[in-house]
């Protein structure tokens, strides 16, 4: 069960339209901010985080007491420093850490749950864009993110192009592809054959669906990394025995270390926001979106007459979201004649290399948002 | 919920010395058997099942009518052509078609659920090789087996070197990786998540834990095909809908089809036989077999002094036992001076490619066991 600490947030003055056809009213976006804003405000970074991210990007997490997710990257001095910049991370409308979601109230005082409306990342972008509408942000020094985050950064310059002057997508897709899919599937299915799970309605009962976010996590968890990295970490050694105990405790550290996983997360999130943003992330397709009887289907047109820079970084060793997606990518923004870099960089640990050591990474951000 | 047909089926005289140190007395080896056993017994194959296959490889499977698992090799003029050979196919203990395993009955007259003894690929072996003494069989033509019916293939080369003058072991590796065992730990934490499951004591309740079953069996069924596969197949097509319903429904077609998978399979598989047979595959490991106090660790001394002949077969796009694991027990066969032929093949299905259309592996099949 998620505890609930008090959240900086805002309240959107403006109904949010969905691309489901529904309209979001009262609209929360909760945030952090690290770095003075400058008196003409062009200096402000957007950080986008990742499905189970929020917006303690460089500070302690309220709940589980962690250093923020990419303290490696934001601070002073540090690639993104907040000497200089501004730095925003919002947390995605449909999670749990304040912003509106399934667990937040609905007019009628009590969850969401299921009624929240099934969003897009295009509203997550939406919700973005309100508050920085909210913060008199009228363009961006850049926008920056992994993972979904770079969904999202891709998003903003596809849908709202004058926002940002630089857009850096790392360890992303404009896609979900069919594997993808799949994985998202087998989390959803498990929390919902969970019996606590009860529909999405669990918020009162007292009783969270943890078996099944945990499996879901479990599953997520070994996309994130890669077969050399778990080969590297874990091999076949064993966990606290010296040889196996011929039952069905986790007699491998692999084993062990997924257990963990799954029970810690299901600490710090919610369920109902697992499902949600999950399917966000299977919806997401920016060639679909511009067909969306407005356009070709074709990628670079999602990008057409961007005034926006452009960098795409990739790991070698990613296979939830492999290089080839990256450069698909570049090539649409090629097409569109958009200045793009690309970068595919060696690291051992997969999709999970972007918010871990890398300099090469730190080069290749600090130089391009300065 | 497992029906329950009559199984042709032998009880081997002799208990059954496990592992585990623990002996399984009364066991019971179901198999089926097709072409003619020759009157000098010589021209017998015995075909090693994967892990939720079963003896029925070229006749109806009695639960779900489907045909048998590899009709297209198995039979008259086939590639494994039973107007010469005397093919003989057998369920592996701890499964759940009629041989040994926890749904079937301990001397108390109950199912054994989890009481069933934790068994290894050597152990399984053992029972196939407890039938082919019952069937007066000494030495095979040749041993024949893909994924986990591989392992058992280079376990029995291994373990009763005498046994088999021919080896051919498809898509298969001879230790599980990390990721292999992440992958099954999953979806034995789906099983056991399941309050059905109820520690594995769910025989008489008349509520079996299909819900965990199908979330296993879905993870799984994703490592069997390959990302370029799943694109091919399904990409991001809708399912029975013109546009996305903005709901939690099988909207595109790979999640219908995973859906589909996970609950077919639990009209035919018992979810403790999942837990038993994965463990059996995640403790495989032949070198690490060879070092229990015995010897160096090393696969190629798994191998020492083998009489048989050897063959591996690998696909390009199987990423769950990849084309470096086969050359991995290829270069331990050449340090054991045993002959071997080896071939990966390409096929974009991943490793579900050795049970699908593939001239290329009959021709192989075909050459190597003549």
């Amino acid at each position: 069960m998620v505890s609930n600490p008090a959240f900086r947030a805002v309240t959107l003055p403006d109904a949010l339209p969905l691309d489901s056809g529904e309209v979001l009213e009262n609209v929360s976006i909760a945030y952090e901010t690290y770095g003075e804003l400058a008196d003409d405000k062009g200096n402000a970074i957007l950080l986008c985080h990742a499905l189970t991210g929020d917006q303690f990007v460089a500070s302690e997490h309220p709940v589980t007491g962690k250093p923020g997710w990419w303290e490696r990257m934001v601070g002073p001095g540090l690639p993104i420093d907040t000497n200089r910049y501004h730095v925003i991370c919002a947390n995605v409308i449909g999670s749990c850490m304040g912003s509106s979601g399934p667990a937040a109230h609905a007019s009628d005082g009590k969850p969401y749950a299921m009624r929240f409306p099934v969003i897009t990342i295009r509203d997550m972008v939406r919700g973005l864009v309100g508050l920085l509408d909210h913060l008199g942000i009228a363009q961006l020094h850049a926008v920056v993110g992994g993972s979904m985050g770079g969904m999202q950064a891709l998003s903003l310059a596809a849908n709202f192009p004058d926002r940002a002057a630089r857009v850096l997508a790392i360890a992303t897709t404009a896609r979900h592809s069919a594997q993808n899919i799949a994985f998202h599937e087998v989390g959803r299915q498990a929390i919902m054959a969970d019996p606590n799970w009860a529909d999405g309605d669990y918020y009162a009962s007292g009783s969270t669906p943890d078996s099944g976010l945990a499996v879901a996590r479990m599953a997520a968890h070994i996309t994130y990394l890669s077969e050399a990295g778990l080969t590297d970490k874990f091999g076949r050694r064993l966990q606290d025995r010296q040889s196996k105990s011929f039952g069905f405790d986790a007699d491998f550290q692999v084993e062990s270390y997924l257990r963990y996983q799954g029970s810690g997360f299901t600490r710090r999130f919610d369920a109902n926001s697992y499902l949600y943003i999950t399917r966000a992330m299977d919806y997401f397709d920016l060639a679909e979106e511009c067909s969306d009887g407005k356009g070709s289907g074709l990628l670079a047109d999602a990008f057409a007459g961007t005034p926006a820079r452009f960098c795409l970084v990739s790991f070698d060793s990613d296979w939830l979201y492999p290089t080839s997606e990256s450069r698909h990518v570049v090539h649409a923004l090629n097409a569109a004649g958009a200045p793009v870099s690309f970068v595919e960089l060696s690291a051992p640990y997969g999709h999970d290399s972007f918010l871990l050591e890398s300099p090469e990474l730190d080069r290749v951000v600090k130089g391009f948002i300065e």
